[in-house]
């Protein structure tokens, strides 16, 4: 067992911190002001194809991505293949540090990355050069249909929309929400889980397809908020109405009764980086707990001289470093065994991270009282977001008790 | 001790349940489409003013203030003298169901109430009359005008607000933020705390002014929102600006260093208001809590039929049970033997009622998923304020060492 | 409603207090010394004795028990009719503060005061004179034979002891543990249950009776522990096996089948003592924290100046505070609209208080170091015996789950 | 960064397991019979001797010692260096699932551990010669002389204890508790930490001392329990005056004014072997809870099947693995950056692995009932062992204190 980290991961972290200090962070009030600038718009804007075009020029594009078109592949100018689970886990890290700006500037944003994974891993030749290649380059966004409004859908049995097969096409109707990105016109394709055969086996019903946005019958009815926030700044969470939509066969991904397994094996690294990205926002938090603690005082003493602020902070470090060994170690899980086998540590970290987390932006936004739940700290934002990491892809509850089932049979 | 509850008290909370069922819960779809529907707007909003006019007839109004004011008494026609604090907690706690719009129908919304306290307890007559009628008659609103940016506020020395004696003025200097209401153009009037004797004793340093809106050098600078929420409902809470604004010396409320007096006298039964309003959250709550786990479906089973959620419904009842009775105490203590002997008690709420609450709204959201962080349930947004409660009037983490420090002191 | 307390409360509470404070406490040594020289005894122990006849000459004597047996009412000196269950709440909580001398003392201990309540509420006339009223005089003690060690006893349809009818006796076959007190050879009757027909309704299938603990058949197997403590004070807790035990027919209280309703009527009161003797214990542990809290120095403070110790009183003094409250609202109902209808409250601190006092305790602990993990302090060994409330009588996790699923039913 | 385990501590791991199960399980109920025989004993338990040779024959033996003396290099068979404290890590916490026989079966149990670890880094030769080598080949035991009754220990300028300079010899005056093992007569030797200069720095003051069991002045003044528990399996807890105890002048281990820093070395070997066993005993604790959780049934089905408890295990499993992985990264700081810069680390799982294991054994004991607070389960003395691990060595809360303020510091 060795915990240093190789020399690739520690260049390239650096490489991304640097970018972070030096052009995300500044990049934050600039990306306010053209949300305020701008308040009936979900997508292009200008100071993300900036950072965009920086991040690549420097190779720090695609890194979620094994596999040649991994790493800073694409560019061709910053060596090859694509990065293991464990050497990218920094890095994604890095860019929880600031979430809005940060993984889109890398191109390593859901719901594209797990989007781009699918194409990569299922698609045909046809797919890939239709969606994946302009994804890799930023062209356009994707986004991903699961989740319906009216069944839990944390039980895929309970999906509601209709893929049905008619001659060369197949027609989806059905209802999704929380389809993040999709209130972007830029998000250009549309990746729809829908059932194709009810009475297959419980986990051979689903299927996956591809669905351009402009296909006449897609309706984005609403975007949906979380807490107040509506996250125009990638495309928010659109509730869409699929009636009787028509799409070519050779769109199915995979093929019929696949969509299961297809989604179950994006949802691996999807969680990991959503795990990994969090981190780094509970270490943003603590840092701003520190920064607040030095400079406020109260009673005659710096809040950092105060007894409960330093639990705080010391129970902030001792999560973040237990919660990211069992990420890191999950990731080279995944690297070593396989995504599969890996279930158990993925699910673990998908209860545990976002939950710490949770607490720690709690302790920060009471740290900074009325900075703290406004806009003029980060902290009501990303706690916003972590929160709702506790309901996607399936509440905490399932999880658990998935996990607990298994620990139980022994 | 006798838990049984007096034949008028009864029969006004029936009628506020009544109400609260037949009037307010049906108008929060329309307050919803208003506030959709004129997206600059603070204030003014139809469905309040109608509302306010069905609870004024029947004698659900000013029920918040003791006294001949209190109750339905302005009116009339429902019988004379205000209720006790004990008699008030039941029908606040209903109001508390739907925070926008029924403490504001029954003129019993913050920070108003506390304002109308300060003057019916403090004011001239010639204050009451310009002021508190209006008050009263709910023609105008107000803001109150305490914190400030750039300090720790609830160490009421840290003030930086100057207000200078000048001939037969007052002048004002300083900046306020979370100035609730203050949005709402109709929020006629500020009651400003500021520093008239930087040399006095501690708690000798204050005054409360009176400071028209319209006065020169008064700017309202921006808007803060709550976890993404701007609160327009209600006249959202402001960054204000007061730069040498000048007021006649009559103005002044109470005397020169009264202020810190003042307010605290004023937040008691703020605090106490606030803790009966958020059982009520917290009972609307666990009512989505029962509707939901009683819908919803997964893996075979209603969720109501799952242990975990059985034991969130147990958790919330016996911390709604436990605690309101301890905000009722706290009621009647300030009856008996008044707001400063009840002081302890007053604290006790302040922090236990808003982190059980929160504890439940958590466990409402994570029930509801989608749902439930959006604005489908009412649910993220009482969420947002009972968070924010918890930071206002001073941090829980104040009042807890304060609350330990007289606990040891035994 | 009315939190003041009525005058004979308040002058049996100041007795009961002055007892504890005179004769109580300084009596805990005495008893420590008597159980270090004499360490194979399990009760007659003098100084409880002694205690007894100075409590009783006060009038302290009975006070759990509801009508002309209650109160002092067997002395004939002190006044007639028992107390009701409010009345009675604030005495149980005094004796709390020692529980192993203080509740015996005023011969309110369990499991005697459980077993008198069954005699005098179910028992024939020859019952009650045979074993109800030495019970009264403290003559003899007593034990209750009901969990079993092979079945989840939370379960009732569980058990496994069989009660037979021959001829003019019945035959008790079965094993028990916990069955407290009976180590002590002074307790002279065992109330078993058992089942009589297992072809009945659920809750009809089991009776109760009285075994003299001579009967032939009956073995004391052994003693059980409590975290490392035999709590020989007060008896013990065995585990009893019954080989065809034969006792008369006249031994079975009430009818047969009638067994699970008596429990039933057993536990609510049971339970209530607890909880009121818990509070007292936890104020104890409070008491006990502020005497350290000022007394112990470390790093250049006294513990009451360090912000973490603070929080923990606070925190304490709230949890007692809201709780004590919520039980004397349930010994209010049960007084008013009787213990069934009192059930869900029973259900309700059964849960909140063991574990609230459990917290007090550990932080109790925590803050004594060594001493409160040993017998220099009372801490451990209460720690000990409120971690064991949240298991006797059916786990935490059975009534919330039962209190969870009426609270869901609406 | 590598997770994969070495061969030789696979090997050594596999070996230990065996062990565990078919020598150190099956003696459990064998010394709780001896223990029962021998009530007045501490010492000197035939099943430990026994073990003690079959595990020093398979090379079980020594394992925490780094060096020449570590592993099974006394005996020269089982190859030479010590293990890594990495190394030793999962066979620590093989040791932790029977703490009272494990440990000590392989010589590794505490304090003689961390006496030997002294004796080795600091000690001269005839002090290794005399004391070292008979603790390595376990023909003596030692106890270690810390912590005093009379003040908070954990800040180490209160220490009471004089160590005073007399020519050839230096005289020992002061009174010392929780001096564990030296209840056992077998436990020859003590080291005592005492002040020799209180005018020095103030960690400049103290001075650490063999005193033989024998001298005279020495005088062990009685045992104390933690919980009900007198630990006699170990050599118990001592209180132990020393009044005016002389020894020889060569008997300072290190040199005068040495001992805080002796003391600190100390203790991060020994808060980590504390923590590995700590892990061993919340996997024993999970193990438990699953064959109860299989074996009882109540209200109609498994306990496995019923949703809190499957939330308790996979709650443990997370925290087992996350903190397992804290504990070996900074086992890794340890053996690559030294104790001294792994000092934050150290605190982190110090902190943090106690209370997470009292949280599983807590629940372990809920599922067990009255089978888990008394002796017939380990749950309730491991509870007791883990409970006191939160004090000793200074409580938890100190170390947070340090931890924040590092963190705070930046």
């Amino acid at each position: 067992m060795d915990f240093a980290v190789d020399e690739r991961t520690r260049e390239l972290t650096a490489r991304a911190r640097t970018f972070l200090e030096e052009h995300v962070l500044p990049a934050e009030p600039v990306l306010e002001a053209q949300l305020a600038a701008d308040p009936d718009r979900w997508g292009g804007w200008p100071v993300i194809a900036d950072l965009q075009g920086r991040a690549r020029a420097q190779g720090l594009w695609n890194l979620f991505l094994p596999g040649e078109h991994g790493g800073a592949g694409l560019t061709g100018e910053h060596g090859g293949a694509g990065l293991t689970n464990l050497q990218y886990a920094p890095i994604a890290e890095i860019t929880g540090w600031s979430p809005r700006l940060a993984p889109v500037a890398f191109n390593c944003a859901a719901p594209d990355t797990g989007n781009m994974e699918v194409l990569n891993d299922f698609g045909t030749e046809e797919q890939k050069s239709r969606w994946l290649e302009p994804l890799l380059r930023a062209e356009i966004r994707s986004s991903f249909c699961m989740t319906e409004p009216d069944v839990a859908s944390s039980d895929a049995t309970n999906i509601g929309t209709r893929i049905r097969r008619d001659g060369d096409s197949y027609v989806i109707s059905g209802r999704k929400w929380w389809s993040t990105g999709a209130m972007n016109p830029d998000a250009a394709i549309f990746l729809v889980m829908g059932k194709t055969d009810s009475d297959a086996d419980r986990h051979r019903q689903q299927s996956m397809i591809l669905v351009p946005r402009d296909t006449p019958g897609v309706r984005v009815v609403r975007p949906l908020s979380v807490f107040g926030y509506t996250d125009r700044d990638h495309g928010g969470h659109a509730e869409i109405a699929f009636d009787d939509v028509r799409v070519p066969a050779g769109n199915l991904i995979g093929e019929e009764g696949s969509g299961f397994a297809i989604a179950q094996a994006r949802l691996g690294p999807g969680r990991i980086h959503h795990c990994m990205r969090a981190i780094g926002m509970g270490e943003r938090a603590l840092w701003l707990i520190r920064e607040r603690a030095n400079q406020r005082h109260a009673f005659g003493r710096a809040l950092a001289d105060q007894g409960v602020v330093r639990e705080w902070a010391a129970e902030a470090r001792i999560q973040l470093e237990a919660l990211r060994l069992l990420v890191l170690k999950t990731a080279w899980l995944m690297d070593t065994v396989g995504n599969r086998k890996a279930m158990t540590e993925i699910q673990a970290i998908k209860i545990a991270v976002p939950r710490a987390m949770q607490t720690i932006l709690d302790r920060a936004i009471q740290l900074y009282g009325g900075a703290g739940v406004s806009g003029d700290t980060p902290l009501a934002e990303l706690y916003a977001g972590i929160r709702s990491l506790r309901i996607a892809d399936g509440p905490d509850e399932v999880h658990l008790s998935s996990l607990g089932r298994a620990e139980l049979r022994g």
